[in-house]
């Protein structure tokens, strides 16, 4: 709403009201932020730019929730978990709700990879996302956590 | 922008003084009704309490991003696909990180499960869920979106 903040500082500037600072608003902008996110993190992982994941994508105090493992715990292990990741030949990520309030939100989304055959038969995933994201103190959104699931179905046993 | 034609007219209405009515703040209330959140769930889905589900714990446009499946939109979605459980013997689900901004919240936890043994083998489970809640009109927490996964390995092949 930056209109209302606009107003708020109007108001303030001209001594009409002891009003407290709002928290920052949740503005379109911020959406639209939020929306390039999941190309971002793609575009990172890709590269294998791990200085993206440490000074730009990640909170200090992110938690990975992976599928058939546990909780993963601060930047640091999240980003030596990601890069125990097999090279991926294509990985995309598309948003599909994104919403949030002051200095919080999260995204809905999809995503896709397949892995590159260098080394093992190339696997195609697909599934589903929700991450939140925090408004760090220096106006940049960051993942505070991360959970996915596939949309596959399980193995059939014996395969 | 309900909040900003709301300050408009409180502006009006006071000849432009007063302070501009804040969004609902996230309180400790709200954090300890959100924590309250998974056993709600919990005992609702032990107890086959649709009306539940359907007046207290999910929006109406409530989506669950299951394991293993697409995603499922809308509460009378939802609802159908809770009711195609097994029925289960018992089921555990606890809050970690509780979190919030105006009207809406997140919450990361942990569950697990066991199903009963009526007509297949028991099964037990455990994983950890992300959820985000909004503030409805009523003042309700509800469950908007609702993801999980896995703690443990996938089945090894021919298991």
């Amino acid at each position: 709403m930056p209109r209302l903040a606009t107003l708020s500082t109007v108001l303030l500037a001209a001594g009409v009201g002891g009003c407290a600072p709002a928290a920052p608003s949740f503005t379109d902008a911020d959406a639209d932020a939020l929306r390039a996110a999941p190309g971002q993190f793609t575009s990172a992982m890709l590269a294998g730019n791990w200085d993206a994941f440490n000074n730009t994508l990640l909170t200090n105090d992110v938690v990975f929730l992976p599928p058939n493992g546990t909780a993963i715990e601060g930047r640091e292990a999240v980003v030596a978990f990601l890069q125990t990741f097999p090279k991926l030949a294509s990985f995309t990520a598309t948003a599909t709700d994104v919403a949030g309030a002051g200095d919080w939100a999260y995204i809905r989304g999809t995503f896709s990879f397949t892995t590159a055959a260098d080394s093992a038969p190339a696997m195609t995933e697909q599934g589903k996302f929700l991450s939140i994201h925090r408004r760090d103190a220096d106006g940049t959104w960051r993942i505070t956590h991360d959970i996915w699931n596939s949309d596959l179905p399980l193995p059939a046993p014996g395969n």
